[in-house]
Formats: C-alpha cells, structure tokens, sequence
C-alpha cells in the first residue's frame, strides 16, 4: 500500500472509531483507563526493552546527554505514566456537559451541549510518555487518536501506544481509537494533516521548527504555540522584594519550560533600586543578563542585548533586561515581541495592575505571581496536552475542556421557519 | 507600494487598531454603531450611486438576473443595512464576560474573562450588504476587522465601508479599525491569509470554490462552512403529516440557503405510506426528486439518483430521496454523506430521537422541527456571521460570542511555583 493510502485508511479507521466512542459512558471510558494503567504495567519489561534499544541507538547516533536523558524510561517514568493515567481517570468528563438551553416563543427547546471533537491528531518529539499522557487526555474526552511521535523514540512509542490500545480493547475501547504511526516517513505528517475530511483537529508538541512546518502544511486546524517569551515587568510601585522573588521563580525554577521568563522590563522609576539587586541574584544563579543601554548604565555588567534579544525563547539560564520609561512602554513592549503567552506585572498600584490585565493580548496574564503558574494543574483544570497561543477553541492549558466542541440539540413538536 | 507591503501595511494598521478596540466602553461601541447608521443614511445616495456603477457593469459583463439581483442595493436594502446596525447595537456586548473564576490552595484568584480575539478577516462574494453586517458584528465584540468582497460589488463595498469606518470615527472609532481591500488582484487574499502574525481569524463566506481556495491558502485559522448539505429522516415512528410539513419547510420555504434540505431519508416501514404523499406534494410544489431504487419502486416518477446526488448540495427545487431500512443506516448515510450543518428526524420515538441526537455529527440536530430553523435569530443568539460546520472555537451560528476568545486573568500575592 502507497503511504498516502497507508495514512487515509489509518484516517478511515479513526473516523469510524470516534464514531462508535460516542457511545461510551463516563463509567466505561474510565474502566478503559485502569486497563491501560495496568496493561502498562504488564507490559513494563517489553516498554523497556524497546526503550533500551532506541537509547542505544541514540547514543550511537551521538545525541546529547540531554536528549538521551528525556528518551529514557526509568522505572519512575513508567510509574509516573500509570499514575498519570489514572489521575485522568479521577478528573471530572467533559462531555455530554449542558453549556445552555433556551426555551423559544414558538416551542423549540435548544440545548448545546459539550461532544467529543472526534478525531485528534498528536505530533510531538522525543519524550515517549508524551504518547500515553495524550492518548488518555483524548480517550477521557471520547476522541479517537492518531499518534505519531519523533523518530528517536518510535520503538518506545510503538510498545507504549500497543500497550494501551490492547488493553483498552479488554475494557471495551473501539478498534483503532488509538493508532500510532509506525513509519519515520516525513512525508505521513504531511498526508495526515492534509486530510481535512478525516481529522478534526492537529495538536503538534515541540520545538518551533517543526510546529511551523505543521502549521505550513495543515489544512487541518492546528492548535499549538510556537514559543513562550514570556515577560516579567517590575512596575514603579512594585514590592522589589517580591519583584525579586517572583523574577527568580520564572527565570529559574525551571528555565527550560514555556512558561519560564525570558525578558524582564523595569520601570525607569526603580531601575536603580532594583537592577543592582537582580545583579546580585543572577550571579548567584548564573543568569546571562543581556541589557538594553539604560539597564548598562546601571550594571555595567550586563552583556548587551541586540534586537533578536527581545524576540529571543532562551530555555535556559539567560535573561534579556529592559529599562522602560512606563506602564504603556511595557506593554507595548510585551505585545511587539512578546508570544502571547504568560506576561506578569508587579505592582501595588491597583489601576496599573488592571491596565496590564486588559491590554497585554496574552494567554494568561500575572498581577503579582510568576508566570511559571500558567498549567493546567496549577489552574485546577487537571492534565493538559500543552498551552495554547492560538485565540481559536483554546487558550491556555489544553484539558479535557478544550478536547472536545459542542453541538446543539434542538426538539420541536413539528416547528417551521416562517 | 507592492501588494506584499500594501496588505502588510494594512494588517499592521488593523492590529495597531485591535489594541485600541480592547479599551471602548459598550456604551461606546453602541454610539459608534449609531453613528455608522446614521452615516449609511447621510450618504445612502453615494452608496445608490456607485452601487449603480455595480450593477451597470454587471449587466454589461452579462451577469445572470439572479446574480444582479443579489447585487443590487434598493431603498429597502438600506434601510434593512440601518436597522440591522441598530439590532447589532442593541446586543448584549459578550466582552468583558466572565466564564470562571478559581481561588487555588496556593490563593492566587484566577478568572477566565471573554476578550475580542483581535483583527478578523472577512471575504465574501456579491452581496455587498454583507460589508455592514460583518463590519458591524466585529466591531460590537470589539475587533479590528478587514473586508474583502467580490469584484462586481467593489464600488459599492468600498462605499458602505467609507461610511462604515468615517462615521464610526466621528463616535471615537479607532482609526483603521475598519479597513477595506479595494484592489480586486487575486493574490491580496493569499498575502492576507498567510498572515497570521497580524490576523487572528479568517472568516470566508460565499460559494464552496471560495471557502476551499481560502482554506488551501490560509496559515491564519479560517471558520467557515463548505456548503450545507441538510437531511430530514422519516423515522418508522414519524407522524408523517408532521413529516411532510418538515419536509416541505426544509426543502421549499428558501431553497437557497445553507440550512435547507437536500435529501430525504425514509424508513422502509414508512415508505409505501409516506412517499406517495410525498409525490404529491413535490408535484404541487415543483420539487424535482432524485432518487434511489426502493423509493423509485413506490413512485416510479421520481428521477434515478446517482452517488453524486448523495453528496450534493442542490440550493433549488430538487431533493434527494432514499429509503433506509433502519434509524442505523440513516445516521450512517447522514455522518458519511453530509456536510455536518443541519439533520433532522421525525418521529415519536423517544429513542430513536436521543440515539439521533447522539450519533448524528452535525453542528445542529433537530427532532421534530425544520432544519430551517438553525438560524442565528432562531436560535435566540441575534445577528450572525453565518453557520459554522468546523468542530474548533466555533460550531453553529457564529454571532458576537463566536468572534471572542477568552483569557486568564490571574492575581496573587507574590506565589511562586513550587
């Protein structure tokens, strides 16, 4: 069989099966889950020996250490995906969910109510608990799944992805609700999010290039972001101390995340209290700071930042610093080079708190709290696939919400359009 | 300036706008819908004139009567253009709403608030009424909004969006915040499409050559409908008098639009009772009927439907007809035929009616009423956009709500993550 046609009966199958997931009941679906916690469990040693052959054939490709540490399932990882699953299966369903009724003058009776979206395509890179993690995000919301992971990983996707439609099949789970695709072949990401009349919605996990060659190709709708440059400004009336705190927190906890900060924007007013202390911090730290000239003239220290600094998604230990003359110069700031992400003010100054709030056009924006906290856990909202920065169907964490759509049901007793 | 440079400019200037949008009062936003109205009416002789200009050329070029008909601006379609301004005014204005709101462990408040989505693209085809209603809907939800019609409006496009965007300034309109494409070149709709850090939506409206052109062009996110292909089902349990009025609504009361009917399905236990009735009525009401063997055996009159008719979205007086042998094979035939819009069953059956609710994979689903009736007035929801058969952000009749997305508001006290 051609790859096209490969890809197309693999759409085929999900189609059908997103059909027949409909039916399942919150019960069922969460008796599904358990048996794809246990059949990972089950199957540990063969997950395992599949992962120890895609790690040796990355250390003997000569992938860094970081890479070939996320393409590693330790006997924890493995624990953490069962456990992962059945948080899933705890969370609340979305689906069959009122969202409104409306009584009409001539009778009619609308409801709109939450439905599966049906058929979801994931692409995402090396890390393989990534294909459990989504796979049960899209069973819980009554979706038929196609997975297709990085091809350091196949060996270790293709063990995990069999394990769990096995033995979610044991528990009443569709044929081909979770379909993992086997070949390395770059042209099935295109034959997959090309086929429009199969696939309702394409979830890329990743680094940019390869969201922006998903998004190229799509005819498909994509929800994704691209990158996370996120902003942490320090007004004229912030807390320094709390400034300080919640600067480090971005920047450092976990520098490589989307949400971590990458520029941070200074009031003019407290530039001089304040960058000297972050000075301190971010030696003790090893923090790179690049600086615009006003921030230099304070701590000549600073390396100097170049225009490509403020677009710049660092992931790790570096930070671009601004000295700005106001509130609206920080924002403004924020909206030019910013991704619409995760963007926090410090301030005690209410009316400056409420301007950011409404005029950064982010995903989710901070009054006093460090933009580390945008996830779906920290939200309440329960596991995500990832943060969204498109402003269509989903914005911000990607939950069980957000996978599914809605329709509307509407009874009459013989109703016409006059 | 190149066209590249021209459609940039514009989309810069349409963002620069969108930031501006997001600070007007609705008590704003209404006087300046007040003033557009009153501003169509101040230059309705303007408009008449160069709407003249339209259809002259149009008849010159040998366009149909129908499609003359659809371009020319009477008296009476103004004053609807006035009044339509005015219902918009008179909306609820969905911005600023709050969805949710979450006080978490750590005690940072998180609300989740509905905002404009930000610059939104509409290109539609002949009817140039379509530039005040699209203007009019985006600016209510606080958009910035970008118009391109078809060529043999052109003139009379540009003067309703000239008095659009002039009389809405002289309320407080943001500059540019209505802006029109007046070159008719092709490739303005490729530049516009693909510029998806400037637009966040594109909404094609108009034929299915049109939509699919956008959709193979676009990087921005498009909502749309390809076309509307309705069914009304006869259930065994059907009252059929009921069945026939469905029908009759659904296929004749305005067979042009996107929610008529297009194929009939009958259970086979029905069919002898019902489809000579049926006859009847498609004889009286000049309703040319395609269809398959088992229904042509009761009504040897009726034409042979092909496959191509199962698929077909007809927009005039013919309808397909088919018998089925069960409530299955209808849902069958309506998820593999369809265009997912609008489906109906008729019957008595409770259920029959919730497993069509359920399976049936369309936007709107309806029990005993006319399909005609998804409608964004109908529905209750007022003025729309058109009807949306995508499963993301918007299904159904897109109106004010439809053209916001939603953001996270978050507030703490200097929480970090842990």
């Amino acid at each position: 069989m051609s790859l096209h046609s490969e890809i197309r009966l693999l759409g085929d199958q999900a189609l059908a099966a997103s059909r027949r997931m409909v039916s399942l009941s919150t019960r069922r679906k969460n008796d599904i889950l358990e048996a794809m916690a246990q059949e990972i469990g089950a199957r540990r040693a063969v997950i395992q020996a599949a992962n120890a052959q895609d790690v040796a054939e990355a250390r003997t490709a000569g992938l860094s250490a970081a890479l070939v540490d996320r393409l590693t399932l330790t006997d924890a990882g493995i624990g953490a995906m069962i456990r992962g699953i059945r948080e899933v299966a705890a969370l609340p369903d979305p689906v069959g969910k009122r969202l409104a009724k409306r009584v009409r003058p001539n009778g009619i009776v609308i409801e709109k109510r939450r439905v599966p979206i049906g058929v979801v395509a994931i692409i995402f890179e090396s890390r393989p608990n990534v294909t459990a993690d989504a796979a049960v995000l899209c069973i819980k919301s009554s979706n038929a799944v196609i997975l297709r992971g990085g091809k350091e990983a196949l060996r270790s996707n293709q063990a995990i992805a069999t394990a769990l439609a096995e033995g979610g099949q044991k528990a009443g789970l569709p044929r081909h609700a979770v379909q993992f695709i086997a070949t390395i072949d770059r042209e099935a990401v295109r034959e997959l999010v090309q086929m429009d009349d199969r696939i309702d919605v394409v979830i890329p996990r990743g680094g940019e290039s390869l969201i922006r060659a998903v998004v190229e190709q799509a005819r498909v709708p994509v929800l994704k972001h691209y990158k996370g440059v996120c902003h942490v400004y320090v007004d004229a009336a912030a807390d320094l101390d709390m400034a300080l705190a919640i600067v480090e927190n971005a920047k450092c906890q976990r520098p490589g995340t989307c949400n971590a900060a990458e520029t941070l924007l200074v009031h003019a007013g407290v530039a001089a209290a304040f960058l000297p202390r972050f000075a301190e911090l971010c030696a003790r730290r090893k923090v790179e700071v690049r600086a615009d000239e006003a921030a230099r003239e304070i701590v000549p220290s600073f390396a100097v930042a170049s225009e490509e600094d403020w677009y710049a998604e660092y992931l790790e230990l570096i930070l671009a610093a601004r000295v700005v003359k106001d509130l609206r110069a920080a924002i403004d700031h924020i909206n030019k080079y910013g991704s619409r992400h995760s963007d926090a003010i410090v301030t005690r100054d209410e009316r400056s708190a409420k301007k950011f709030l409404k005029e950064v056009d982010s995903a989710a924006v901070f009054v006093n709290a460090s933009t580390r906290l945008h996830d779906g856990y920290e939200f309440g909202l329960g596991a995500e696939m990832g943060i969204s920065t498109d402003k269509l169907h989903a914005r911000g964490p990607m939950g069980l919400e957000e996978l599914t759509t809605y329709k509307y049901l509407v009874r009459g007793t013989g109703q016409l359009r006059g």
